[in-house]
């Protein structure tokens, strides 16, 4: 049995799901994927870091409030959160980023995930920066010291949109890619029909714990544009940067206007897009489109997310389901380690082949 | 780099659309997959059937109308089909199956998916009642003989339900899967909501190639039904068969019906479901049902088909996209073809482990 050896770069809710589904599943876990997790280290801002390489038992740190968690009197334990320090030097196998993201430079996340690449560790993360800002630069990085780079959780949280593309399309070929992929904003636009006024519309989400306390990412599109660019990026091929990928947000859209489109059939979605073009570049935007009742995304309602993949063989392929969620992106990194182990699987038929022509050795 | 011989079992649209595919496409494909394919055989009850183990020149077929084609006069030609000599004796690596099938007993697809695993060959096929009938079985044959049983096609075509629910979700529980199965009948339930009444909505769906010159196992479920024992079989580890799943189409529900549901937000649709129930069981079933504008369904219109995977983890996952059409469903063949080849290429794992740990070896 197979076992992997993580290191938690964060501890909010994300990672704190993840080190609830280790406690809870960890032996089905063992039995369906044929590995064990143990978590070796853990940092967070506010909490310090924990070490102990010999396995943290998580049980009493997930019985102790999240905001009363301090990790400085614990042996192995500090007030500082000693990131760059339990990223390079604690043995873990692989390192699971799940702390925030600046979306200019993509701090402090994309430090964390190239150091951890550097020291020749596996990384998962949620986090959309790295990926959106560098994500060719650091697969680069991962291949140079044969480890992966996964981050599924960057767009819809677990719902699988990159690895339906890079998994179960082989053969064809896609030609563009299509989606609602935030909650908030489609939330708003949903109550924006019903009659709600768009502040009493934002209030709501704050208050069902949709958006943040400051909505403008998921409101002017920002979050959008940066799981356009992954998608581009990843899906396409793409290498475009945010300047490339022209950003138009809802708050300019009127109640008025959305009930007028419903009452033609048509609803306002938040779309996030990117289009092969004739001359093989790729053109992506991030803008409010009011799309009749029968396209694939005008059911897409409420908090749902969905991304289409346009082909050339199947025509519209659309994977609809969450876009957030702390159990939900918590999955995305449980199927980003499951993607690891798989990999680390095939990865040893290279040797075997060359061992198995030796005919001296069977 | 691998190559595939196979023996094409039914030349009609479906496996000619293959053979388009491998015409058009082969060598990007061997660039983009690895591997590639060549045709040794092919059978088919009006042409007869046509082997060369060196490979069939398939051009001059494609540009022959299928209605005019014929094998006799050719070199390893007959006019006979001679199913069960080409499947057991020709030496390909795949036998892909895509005739017909009957909806009581399954055959004469289940006795080709049979006599090809029987003689050590793997299997990808187009054909639902092999699968819904006797999948257990014939799973079991496979791994008795070290082969695979493919049926992505099965399902919705080339749109990957299966894979998504086999491949992309581990670690998670599938706790039920409710569908739009049918393109036929999700077609006809939209026509009735715009007023056009059973009867032309019916010649409508004909006269599109939606709908089979008798639209019965459309109209009253029966289709669906196959399918639903496949996803409850596969995905939910049932071992449902026909008598298990209560059946009911769409022929009962009268226009005024349709219309009176769209006035109030409500959509028919033609619903295949499956859940585990508390003690363990699966209950399934086909019927119509009134589904609300914001539910993942609602939005599947016309021809689209869809299937909702409820989760434990993550809610609910839907993926749309066609469930028919010639080049879907071949697509759904070299998925499968794909799929045994990334099979192939893992397997070679395990005797790779042993003889490295043989210390001399090295």
């Amino acid at each position: 049995m197979d076992r992997y050896d993580l290191s938690l770069i964060g501890f909010g809710g994300v990672n704190r799901a993840l080190a609830e589904l280790i406690v809870q599943r960890g032996d089905d876990l063992a039995v369906e994927l044929g590995f064990t997790l143990r978590v070796v280290a853990i940092t967070d801002l506010r909490a310090g870091s924990l070490v102990d390489i010999d396995g943290i038992d998580l049980v009493p740190l997930l019985s102790t409030e999240p905001g009363a968690l301090s990790f400085a009197g614990l042996a192995g334990g500090s007030a500082d959160p000693r990131n760059e320090w339990v990223i390079r030097h604690v043995p873990a196998d692989i390192v699971v980023e799940a702390t925030y993201t600046n979306p200019t430079d993509g701090e402090p996340a994309l430090s964390h995930v190239r150091w951890a690449l550097e020291s020749g560790k596996h990384v998962c993360t949620t986090n959309k920066g790295p990926v959106a800002l560098a994500g060719r630069a650091l697969k680069a990085l991962a291949v140079d010291h044969g480890v992966s780079f996964e981050f599924e959780g960057s767009v819809l949280s677990g719902t699988p949109v990159l690895r339906t593309a890079q998994r179960l399309l082989g053969g064809l070929t896609i030609t563009g890619v299509q989606g609602i992929m935030n909650g908030t904003s489609n939330y708003i636009l949903g109550r924006l029909e019903d009659g709600v006024d768009l502040p009493r519309a934002i209030a709501e989400a704050q208050a069902l714990g949709y958006a943040e306390s400051d909505p403008t990412a998921d409101i002017e599109g920002h979050d959008v544009q940066l799981k356009v660019i992954i998608l581009a990026n990843e899906v396409l091929g793409a290498r475009l940067r945010r300047e490339d990928v022209p950003c138009e947000g809802i708050s300019a859209i009127t109640p008025q206007e959305v009930r007028d489109a419903a009452s033609k059939g048509l609803h306002w979605k938040l779309v996030g897009s990117a289009t092969r073009q004739e001359d093989g570049s790729v053109e992506a935007r991030v803008a409010p489109v009011a799309v009749p009742a029968h396209h694939p995304l005008a059911g897409i309602s409420g908090p749902l997310n969905a991304v289409s993949l346009h082909t050339d063989l199947l025509g519209t392929i659309t994977v609809s389901g969450p876009g957030a969620g702390r159990i939900e992106t918590a999955y995305a990194l449980l199927s980003d380690i499951i993607a690891i182990h798989q990999r680390g699987a095939a990865d040893t038929t290279t040797p075997a082949r060359f061992v198995r022509q030796e005919p001296n050795c069977v």
